[in-house]
């Protein structure tokens, strides 16, 4: 399994969704929590996009290797939410009988990158033994965020063998304070990935498609909006009469 | 189904009382939540009104689209909440086999608007092409947010299908931030949805009835006390001992 | 029943405590909630107390309205934890057959008080009529917050007549933005309420009582504290590396 | 049982976990709560370490005092889930049938201290009043917060004895704002609880494991940061269009 949803940079999320693209893997299973955020997306031709995780599966024909691959376009906003969720996830691990489950994150680095390196976490030293073949280096301290961090850490309690990829990411802000889509990240984290699964998958597309970040920036804005708006309403008068 | 709960300058909240009014539609049930927020209000003859949300009923003789109309005076706080009221109306819609649900909402455009325009939104292309003959255009991105934008998606789970008519505001704000009800807004809702539904409504007392905004406005202060009164709360003391 | 927990001015609460005391009434129940704040107080003699809601039993011998007095050292913090309180309060009311509930609440005027006035609300329109008995003049407008507000409206739904009596406080407060607990206040609630429930209390050593409000204060301060530790834990050193 | 979470100063949770080094106890449960914050921690050697509470046990061959020791690295977050932790830890209380529970704790003084003095709280007066022989002082005012206060309060409800011992700590704070962990506190400490408990520790490491406290200091930057990066997705763009 290999889970990707929207973090730092979309790092996580633009490389699953990449993914899920090249290799055509089918969509077959939906998640909705009432701990998502309380507001529904328009696409581009009117109609709604509920907020959602997505279960996809590709069939890997010539290997034993098939994969389910879990991403949506929203995370639950409390911690709550996000255990409920990364459990409910796992769940679904457990019953297609998952192996390993690579986490996919980002990992902001506060400085200009210029080869990206990709970092591994697991839950066992053995698979940071095999990683150090693909030229990944451990992390060594942190802390890994959100249902990103949580499903990798909550498989162990599962028994499922788990990895978690962490991709550099220059965390740069737009002067309004948004973190941008980092399609070089996402590139480099599938580089590797697609290595340690051992599945090709053109990369040329993606080297084109930086324009797929605009589409994400716009999406990105969106849910700052909800957040600006819910702030908007603190803005309130001075108080006269109160009762209690 | 109609659903208009207060929102941005309660435009969906005004056209859906309006219309609630001129049809001498029957209330038949309420909805009460513990995550709508912990207060109570006072009516002018000092009895209480608690909040809560309502179902009404309007039984068209002529025509054979009965209409059930859901509003009320409080949207729930937190988006579970939100998610869990939304949930329970369709599964009214559901119970009194609902074919369309109209969600109403309003659009801020920041700027003066000499025409009000409707927009629309639905969970099918094809409903948006009807609401082409309407001089309706679609929505192309945003979201719609809260319980008004929540009933509208999540309806596409049920399997109901649904439109979201969304009328320009234009956010305007009285110095303490206070965004006022926007009768002309709602009225041109009213319009467009009393074509799309087939029914007749007499506009002229609504065009009399702007008055029926101080109403709305006094309530709406009363709401932002709340937030006032909470946030008083946080003006504490500098601090002294602390045990932990 | 008679109800009145810690608000504004802790009026409800003084005039509730004294109440229990003179009538002696003997408690018998207690409500704990995990919805009320996480701390455990400390008394003079260094034993715990902890947060909690409390019931008082009243016999009247001589008439035949013998009391339920609900009060307690906390409200809980979150909308629905104050919804839930209120519905076992009910829950409680139910079981031994209230006929009438007095809530006690405080009314913030924001100006210097000479003779403090005490304001009904009520359930009906009757109950109205009688208060005037009592020179009570009704609300006409605003909104009663918190688990106060609530017991009384939430009455409504349990078919128990209630009335909300709300005696004026100025709101004063202390440089560091707190609110005092108002005795006088307390006082002339307590003078109507013994009328309406037709029960004699001794107010001279209310009078003398005044010091009673310096142990409130005592009280309020530690529940500030509290505010201000959680808001010290947010005063956090500018980030390093953020992973994702 | 003896209990110690993080807190202030780390104090109890550093005596706590310096006692079950000592004791060589033994690891018997853990505790998940989703009620934790939502992020897992990486160790050194790059394995991953998920926020828990846990359980463990030091037969006292000696005498008939056998020991629960309950710690952990993180406290639940909301009241509710803080209420939630304290119960489950209570039932496990009862199952082992637990006689006394020693709830560890600190004390801020805001001022510099020559010699750390613990002081005393407890469900019973004559909890106290054995205190004295150990130059303990009670406490006369003030709350003790988050689950180790839970603990110790909510313990009375079982009917377990219960005593919290709170170790002075300074509270002073790094230029960003930081408590610093209080090794000296909890030396303190660990010195009057083990008179009590009647345990012999060897307090020679404790005093060169100064250093120990760096570890400490560590981890809370990482508790901070999860903070700041919060804080830091509320930093938002200036609106433009909304729907609502």
């Amino acid at each position: 399994m290999i889970t990707g949803l929207p973090g730092i940079g979309y790092v996580a999320k633009l490389s699953v969704d990449y993914l899920i693209k090249e290799l055509n893997a089918e969509l077959f299973g939906e998640l909705y929590s009432k701990s998502f955020p309380s507001y529904v997306l328009i696409k581009k031709d009117g109609t709604v996009e509920l907020l959602k995780n997505e279960f996809y599966y590709y069939k890997n024909e010539k290997m034993n290797n098939d994969l389910i691959i879990f991403t949506g376009n929203v995370q639950a906003i409390s911690p709550e939410g996000q255990y409920e969720v990364s459990n409910e996830v796992l769940n679904m691990a457990e019953k297609y009988k998952v192996k390993k489950l690579f986490a996919l994150a980002a990992y902001i680095t506060h400085k200009t990158i210029k080869k990206v390196n990709v970092y591994g976490a697991a839950t066992e030293q053995k698979l940071l033994e095999e990683l150090k073949k693909y030229e990944i280096s451990s992390m060594d301290a942190g802390s890994i965020t959100g249902t990103n961090g949580l499903l990798f850490g909550l498989a162990k309690l599962r028994n499922i063998q788990s990895i978690c990829l962490l991709s550099e990411t220059p965390g740069y802000r737009t002067p309004s304070g948004q973190v941008l889509a980092d399609v070089k990240s996402a590139q480099a984290l599938l580089k590797v990935l697609s290595k340690i699964v051992n599945i090709k998958i053109d990369m040329e597309p993606l080297e084109k498609e930086v324009k797929l970040s605009e589409e994400f920036n716009r999406k990105i804005e969106e849910l700052k909006r909800q957040e600006v708006e819910k702030m908007q309403k603190d803005i309130t008068p001075p108080p006269k009469d109160i009762y209690a």
